[in-house]
């Protein structure tokens, strides 16, 4: 793990000149070694500083990986100047992702890439992905930070993490979902991390908002929380709401509900000649979602592309265990609903109640 | 694995208005598909379009992980319109990472991030990135591809990855590193993937040069190479080269260099106490590093910081086994040198014959 890919000498021409700052990055790496070590699990290995980091695995394992970003949550980051909670975005993103494989998190890795170095983003960018790994029980063993003058402007930076899990519950998946199974859905947080392009250009450019201006809201309100408030709510894991549900093999199939929503990520779990018809009237979506429809002039199938509308995770369960699900669920402190069942069809997606 | 980040809906607001295309997306999926289908792996398991990669581990196995990206290779991959070099850069720097820890590359995700899709572009920065995996008997298991608008700027993009391996030599590493030690240099194919923001300084900026100029030289020659062609010789992976010296034992440490060169990566397998000493008129660097050198005004340890100097790898030896890992190598088609020892001292890495 060499925290950073460049170095600096003092030569006539120094990293320094060339727009990479050597003080900088000695001064985040100190830091870094502290956030790292919090994360520590007991099949960690190696040391801080070392080339890779190590994990050991007791006994044979089928593994599940996953790299992902935030996409351009992380431009609102930093105009709000409020960069400690994209990293736990991140995490919970790539928790997700190999929790629908049936997966539970053993280690991350994040790249962090900047224009110039600011110690204090970069620590708090990087606690926020160790916050994420502690809460998901995930050791953070290595990450890259690179300093790129001319890839990213000042004050801009990406973020990306890579997700290695073990695959403990035996999803049927795909070739188990049948006609007749329900689907159960789980509230998302908001945006999660998708749809952040059209909501930037809606609010900052259209609107002229700012990071710091109340959310538009229908009605007038005392203490409505600002766009940047709702614009990085965190990215909901559902690993602890879901554990007991796969524990007890009441679940099906998973679907982590990312770029292209609901109809573009529950048809990834449909086998051939299947299809899932989804009452979109069976929840609420947060009023974020309506507000930035109508700005966007939005509706139908389309929005549901654009947005998670309210739901980040949709479970597949034969009919007699949806009820159970939605109990172990909402013993975790999540309101799960019923929103909707597989049926034999032409396949794919269908959205009611439009 | 969920190959876009972002989808695009029709509305009057749709994901193209906002900067994201939606087209150059789907047409991009399908050509991925079979790229990473050259890279499977007996191990392999999974299939294209799920939340995650799978791999099987068929005993206990102590892993070793790596993030890393290319730095701004990526810049002059851009300027140059040459794009399916740098996955391979990518992969081998990752090679090289978790072979100074003893392993061999079992999987790979990557990271591709961009401001505008151009799926030409993408698959062949891809394509590098699979070409790179089947040399190395790696899996690219899975990645991302993330189009961000005001991130990236048009024609920009990033490049990170990811590598988890198997712990298979066990490298007594720090710990078993001592005086009298021999320090064999293994030659590095150019740049690698470090000191390109001083590089692209002085031949861009300074010299005035573009990518497709004869890149400068100290005397006229009838087929000199490009400038493009100098920087993006593909970094070199030691897997081959250094595997059979690994399997005889012959190896106490290995030290990648990359950020921080000789000094910055050599001294963190030495233990406390112990210096290593370096013959800089052991070996000659390539003729590029003169140049770069020259014209930035470097000299001494500063320079040897900035730019790997034409040493790729170190590998610690015993006095004994020294030849044992030059024959090794050579029997690899790779020139490796006698660069120098460890001894007893206040620590560090000091550079003789400047």
């Amino acid at each position: 793990m060499p925290p950073m890919s460049e170095s600096s000498p003092e030569g006539r021409i120094s990293y320094g000149d060339a727009g990479v700052d050597l003080r900088a990055a000695e001064e985040f790496t100190g830091r870094l070694k502290e956030i790292v070590g919090s994360t520590r699990t007991t099949d960690t290995g190696g040391e801080f500083g070392s080339f890779g980091g190590r994990f050991r695995l007791p006994a044979a394992t089928e593994l599940v990986a996953s790299a992902d970003g935030v996409g351009t949550k992380v431009l609102v980051a930093a105009a709000a100047d409020i960069h400690d909670t994209v990293g736990e975005d991140l995490v919970n993103h790539c928790v997700n992702d190999i929790l629908a494989e049936g997966a539970e998190p053993l280690f991350f890795l994040d790249y962090f890439a900047c224009g110039r170095l600011d110690p204090d983003v970069a620590e708090a960018v990087i606690s926020g992905v160790a916050r994420g790994c502690r809460a998901n029980g995930c050791a953070l063993i290595g990450g890259e930070t690179a300093e790129m003058p001319g890839v990213y402007e000042p004050g801009h930076y990406d973020l990306a993490g890579f997700i290695v899990g073990r695959r403990v519950w035996d999803l049927p998946g795909r070739a188990g979902v049948e006609p007749g199974d329900r689907l159960i859905g789980l509230p998302s947080s908001g945006l999660h991390t998708n749809g952040y392009s059209l909501a930037r250009k809606l609010l900052f450019d259209r609107m002229g908002l700012g990071p710091h201006d109340p959310f538009p809201s229908a009605r007038a309100e005392a203490d409505a929380p600002t766009v940047a408030e709702v614009l990085l709510r965190v990215h909901r894991s559902y690993l602890g709401a879901l554990r007991p549900a796969l524990d007890a093999g009441a679940v099906r199939a998973l679907a982590h509900i990312t770029g292209g929503g609901i109809p573009g990520n529950l048809s990834r779990v449909l086998p051939e000649g299947i299809e899932a018809v989804v009452d979109v009237l069976s929840w609420t979506a947060p009023r974020e979602f309506g507000i930035l429809a109508e700005a966007a002039g939005l509706e139908g199938v389309e929005l549901y592309e654009a947005l998670n509308m309210g739901v980040g995770m949709i479970a597949v369960a034969a009919h007699d265990r949806a009820a159970e699900i939605r109990r172990a669920v909402a013993a975790a402190g999540l309101e799960a609903f019923d929103c909707g069942e597989v049926r034999s069809g032409k396949g794919g997606v269908r959205l009611v109640g439009l």
